[in-house]
């Protein structure tokens, strides 16, 4: 069978593959950094030379951030086979605290773990480990056949860890170039680490960066403590005003278009048998913190919540200042459920700040990206095809899921190109994304590429 | 008049004496930061070299941390004379953030500004600028008079920034040798910057420094955010249940022993007339932000105060990074009031933080040192002779005022030598201590030296 042929050839091959896997990661393409500039920029060099490689017709598009990629090859002569794009990112969260990393976070290499063979580095399974996934599964597909099953576009950005900033445009200048009946990504995880996954709904994210401005200069506590404004003293109690005591969000009209799930989709989480448990306690935590009276998988797919990602102010070093700072700073995300509006969200928020502001201070905001939570069509039949193929593949039956993370783009492909995507991942829930000692497991490696062949085979001769 | 002859020569040797300023001025000794220990040593060097050339007896004096400093001069023979003491300190506070400085922290020199020329610097107010007037006085002295008025002690320490934490064993160690008749110390400031002044009260200071422990690595605020404990969010609520809207602090317990203002201080207060509107003005400010229905001098010399002087947890970068963090970290500092147990109120405040943490979080704290207020003896002639000394060099009556830092040596050395204290300083309200762009008015420098000689030849002359 063609299909056995090229997943023989995935698992044949599959010491080169990691090579080639190895050769990207060991770029720190950083983009929320502007000090990785260069090295994003290099990271899309590479990119495009691989794809090249592998036959498709590529360019480098320059953007306002950093570049993108964008490859296509040409299917069968008189195919019926549908045209898909895949998409992925080539850049990289910063790899700080570097204290916590056991090795060089850009000095990938495979670590025997207890749960067996692990790939280590920075951009592992977030995202050049799991993209690579799909371009192996076409590498293999070519050496067998000389050939892709389908028509196919490639396509990489490299600022979807710094908000994607030039996405929207990029979209709209190009849009039939880009538009395909259906989109992949390989940016989330398999369920509970183990069994395959199609994520049929994703969070919204707002972001805002504040700075509280108190004196004019930082004080000497001893002449200004206890009766100067103290702007971390201000910063702290708005951040903890934010959430009340049953964890709900305190902005006013915050829920507003937020609706409990549906019957069915509540039955279905439940069916999954989530084992929150092992979830928390696989970070050293036992408890949801979230919202009273919700289910675990609800705190993290499908209901919003606010997250304070970063705080500053004062002296922060060895020893004691005692310094009364003239500011403090903060950044706090806000991951939004279906029917929020991200702007309405962000407006909120800053009138909460600006109301809850006492003498003598002010404050500042910075504009970091939003976007508004989706949720994909699964009634095309593409989605079961791929269920079964899954299925097929990891000898357990495929879920459909929601998934807590972010991922813009498969809004921006339904708003601008009228495009639905299909959700595909092989990462696990410890693979510690954009935390320190990030990895990829050999397994889903090895079984994601192969996972990708199937699929293809499948959408190219079952339909879409 | 001799007197008259030693201000005349320091009048005429300004430029040297700010040579001599400067060269100590560049010598970074931040004493907190470790990397800076080669420094405090180099500091501790040329001030044993400096009391040599006055015709000290002096010695470097190792302790577990940044030496000690010693010099003696014996006073002239058969003299009723009292044998006095100088205390100040060669560390500095760390320069940071050094973005806000106009010039090189530890390169000095003069600036003319709208109000008159100041000395900028690292050290130039807190205390480098301070003592060093107490040493060009008794330069000048010996230049006019060829040996100084009284047997005098000086004794200069380096880890006054960082808690002093071999303070009391070397005094304990070395009692007989640094036992004087009274204590001098120039480390503290004019009242509203114009009146020579006193101090007679200090608060005391209890530091402290806690880490909120989560879960057991940084997570991704997309797959953990709502469900996951967030630790800056709990150190915020912490933090901002310090104080209640009088502003007051809530630790049970923490007013116990303190007392009001008597009758009396009180009407010699009101009757500094302090300019409040001033002194907030000059940094930004214009509202009282301490405890209601408590007078400014109030907030800032007698009652006690909690003060947040640092915070930090998660990403503080550029961009931003969606992390859930594992750990969020703040420097926390109590300003005591006479009649306050520091080690009381460190047991209250770990109490509250303890009793505060929901599940999945634990808090380590750092011990920093801590000293309770106190209160001079102004009984002693001493004072009143000092007190007349200024007015007569400032044109202005002193005053007896108190001062809300917290100088822990007054304390000691009436604990451990049973020597009492007389505080005396020039620096101004927008010198800027702690602070960036640091400096020292050339006419504290000039007045404060004429005002030490003065003070010399009082004490020795009508006693002390």
């Amino acid at each position: 069978m063609s299909l056995d042929a090229v997943l023989a050839k995935i698992d044949e091959t599959l010491p080169e593959a990691l090579e080639r896997l190895y050769a990207i990661l060991r770029i720190p393409s950083i983009s929320t950094d502007p000090a990785f500039k260069a090295e994003c920029d290099r990271a899309a060099d590479w990119m495009v030379e691989e794809l090249r490689r592998l036959g498709f017709t590529t360019s480098k598009r320059p953007t306002k951030g950093h570049p993108m990629v964008v490859g296509l090859s040409e299917g069968p002569a008189q195919s019926t086979a549908p045209h898909l794009l895949f998409y992925g990112h080539y850049d990289v969260q910063p790899a700080d605290p570097l204290e916590l990393w056991d090795r060089d976070p850009f000095d990938p290499a495979l670590e025997e773990t207890p749960t067996g063979t692990v790939i280590r580095g920075r951009g592992t399974s977030d995202d050049k480990g799991q993209y690579m996934t799909f371009l192996e599964a076409c590498r293999a597909w070519k050496a067998v056949h000389g050939a892709l099953p389908c028509k196919l576009t490639i396509f990489l950005e490299g600022e979807e860890e710094s908000g994607s900033k030039n996405m929207i445009p990029f979209l709209q200048d190009n849009a039939e170039e880009l538009t395909a009946d259906l989109a992949l990504i390989s940016d989330t995880a398999l369920f509970q680490s183990k069994t395959p996954a199609i994520v049929t709904m994703l969070r919204g994210l707002v972001k805002e960066e504040i700075t509280i401005h108190a004196a004019s200069r930082d004080l000497h506590s001893g002449f200004y403590g206890g009766i100067a404004r103290n702007p971390i003293r201000v910063l702290s109690g708005l951040l903890a005003g934010l959430q009340d005591e049953d964890g709900r969000i305190t902005l006013p009209g915050f829920y507003d278009g937020v609706e409990d799930l549906s019957n069915e989709l509540q039955a279905q989480w439940e069916a999954l048998n989530f084992d929150h448990n092992g979830f928390l306690g696989g970070v050293g935590l036992s408890v949801p913190a979230g919202e009273t009276g919700r289910t675990p998988l609800e705190m993290i797919w499908s209901r919003p919540s606010c997250d304070i990602t970063g705080i500053w102010g004062g002296y922060t070093g060895e020893g004691f200042k005692t310094v009364l700072p003239a500011e403090a700073h903060a950044k706090i995300s806000f991951r939004l459920a279906p029917g929020q509006d991200p702007a309405q969200i962000r407006a909120a928020f800053r009138a909460y700040i600006t109301a809850g502001l006492p003498a003598d201070c002010r404050v500042s905001f910075i504009d970091h990206p939003a976007s508004p939570a989706s949720q994909m069509s699964i009634a095309k039949p593409a989605f079961e095809t791929a269920r079964r193929a899954l299925g097929a593949e990891w000898g357990e039956d495929a879920a459909f899921i929601g998934c807590g993370g972010s991922i813009p783009i498969a809004g921006h492909f339904k708003d601008y190109l009228g495009m639905d995507t299909m959700l595909i991942g092989f990462s696990k829930d410890d693979d510690g994304l954009h935390s320190p000692n990030e990895k990829y497991d050999l397994e889903s490696f090895r079984k994601g590429t192969r996972s990708w062949a199937r699929i293809l085979n499948d959408l190219s001769t079952q339909g879409q």
